[in-house]
């Protein structure tokens, strides 16, 4: 592998807190493209030794909780507390959508504002791993140009919450108070992934609810919850709007992040994340391959369409794509 | 493809009910020997139409659950309706131990005897990928052998409840009363795949525990449970020792089976999940070829140790693993 001046130096302005070489670093890994692949490759190599130094949060909620407001105001609150916030979104949920999420920066009009803060729109959409892959970049980027708390946002539908929640130290999942039909939004497995769970809109009318979400989700927390010596779920309430619990919450994250450093949990994640990492790169490229072969396009419709009605058998099925790829040969008997 | 008049002569032999011959072919499947897998092939393409026409029931539950005994009461009563039922065990969690559980079919004496049950130990472990691929294709196999319930076992340990939920037509989570200590075994998400939740050794003194946890599960359910318009989960108590709730449990079952083919689930769920086996043999496949590749297999150690200490970005050592394999040329710049 060759080293690259431009690439040195962009990873040098980068580092120095130069704004457009990290958007345009971003961007640069959002792209599909082997050139750009092979570039992004070669930056993430020149960053990767300033890279790390940042607590990862993952944010996820169902539309409607409000996530927006509590990532504006809970953002302040860091940079208040003397630390530099960047703020990822995943939403591989929504091909057409892709980029809905945080695509509107006023959203978060003053953090988008702040010096301190970095927003970043989700990438239009791919598969889950692209997404993954690139948001895994983002935040060693990030991390590089001197952030040092990440923000991963995901809207709390499809898998993106599992996948999110790989990519970070802590997770927090967002909810609204009410119970019944509004938790029906919250999916399988999504409430034990929960490091803290916070009921936004502890507010008005619904104060009383949020504190009855936070009793119920606290019992159901203690019965469900793993295992983990170091920590145990927490839910609290907090209001976006009034500002109140927010100080809170970063208190929370805070004992949490002493918490998993000092049971050595925090390191022991993060070189099993990269482990993983290396092994879905690998899997992703791989898959990428597939995809875009031609010869798979083809014959991949009506062998879908054979399996789904049983009328050939999924491990046949596989031979005829792999054999398309190079990777088999026709069984011979 | 061409035929084999002895695969053609095996496929006879199992679909006319002969026990050896179906013993026979899931060792078979079991092999991952090349010639083997060619094989077991052929013979799944022989089976094919005429498999399908069974319930899949996955049963899982942590070590001391009682599962054995519950299925051997279980397997009885469903035997009782005139139904022939086969017991797969999935068990990847434990390389060392693979084939440990339902190992010793002493352990369900009363089942393993009677001419309408056929009960296969776990495969010595594999990957989940390998043990979930030889799982599916031993259901096609119990299926064309006549057998119209399938119940696969998995110990509520690793990440195998996820992959057996994802293999069958309904999930039953066994659990044992007194909550706390017992019930941290269940991990993450588990408790939300259960389509229902079976609190057994509901006997004796536990008796009123039981009915304690049936009462906490169904209000965490209630809380917590996927929105399916067909079917809400349910929680049930049963005493595998005093045979107390067992006939209840195949009631719910029926229950549960009629509910998902009226709404279009069942079907729906079945494509889904041959398109999905039919990626994750792809997937398998090649991860394989990676596995038994020696060139990675000098490299790998070395590169995942540069990985986890960041002295090396995840996509670069992946390249570095894909252009062993011969699949990525290394970056020009």
């Amino acid at each position: 592998m060759t080293t690259d001046v431009f690439v040195i130096a962009q990873a040098e302005a980068i580092r120095a807190g130069d704004r457009r070489a990290l958007a345009r670093a971003i961007t640069l890994i959002e792209s599909t493209r082997p050139d750009h692949r092979a570039k992004a490759e070669l930056l993430m190599t020149e960053l990767l030794p300033y890279a790390g130094n940042s607590i990862r949060v993952g944010i996820s909620g169902v539309p409607g909780v409000g996530k927006s407001t509590f990532i504006e105001t809970f953002g302040l609150e860091i940079i208040g507390n003397n630390h530099k916030v960047a703020v990822l979104a995943v939403d591989p949920s929504s091909p057409k959508t892709g980029g809905s999420i945080l695509g509107d920066k006023t959203r978060m009009e003053e953090l988008s504002k702040n010096r301190s803060a970095f927003i970043r729109p989700s990438p239009s959409s791919g598969t889950l791993g692209g997404v993954a892959r690139r948001t895994r970049e983002a935040m060693l980027i990030t991390e590089a140009a001197g952030f040092d708390v990440v923000i991963v946002e995901t809207v709390g539908v499809g898998q993106s919450e599992t996948a999110v929640a790989e990519l970070v130290d802590m997770f927090i999942l967002l909810i609204v108070p009410g119970g019944g039909d509004e938790l029906q939004g919250i999916k399988k497995g999504i409430v034990e992934l929960a490091d803290l769970i916070v009921v936004n809109k502890a507010d008005g009318d619904l104060f009383a609810a949020a504190e009855r979400a936070k009793r119920d989700y606290g019992a159901a927390l203690h019965l469900l919850r793993a295992a983990n010596k170091d920590w145990a779920p927490r839910v609290t309430t907090c209001s976006s709007l009034q500002k109140s619990g927010i100080g809170e919450i970063w208190q929370i994250v805070e004992l949490f992040h002493n918490a998993v450093q000092t049971s050595g949990r925090f390191s022991k994640r993060r070189q099993k994340q990269a482990k993983a990492w290396m092994w879905d790169e690998v899997n992703e490229t791989v898959a990428s391959a597939l995809r875009s072969d031609q010869n798979i396009a083809d014959i991949l419709p009506t062998l879908e369409n054979q399996v789904q009605n049983g009328q050939i058998a999924p491990a046949r099925a596989a031979r005829k794509i792999l054999m398309e790829f190079g990777v088999l040969k026709d069984i011979e008997t």
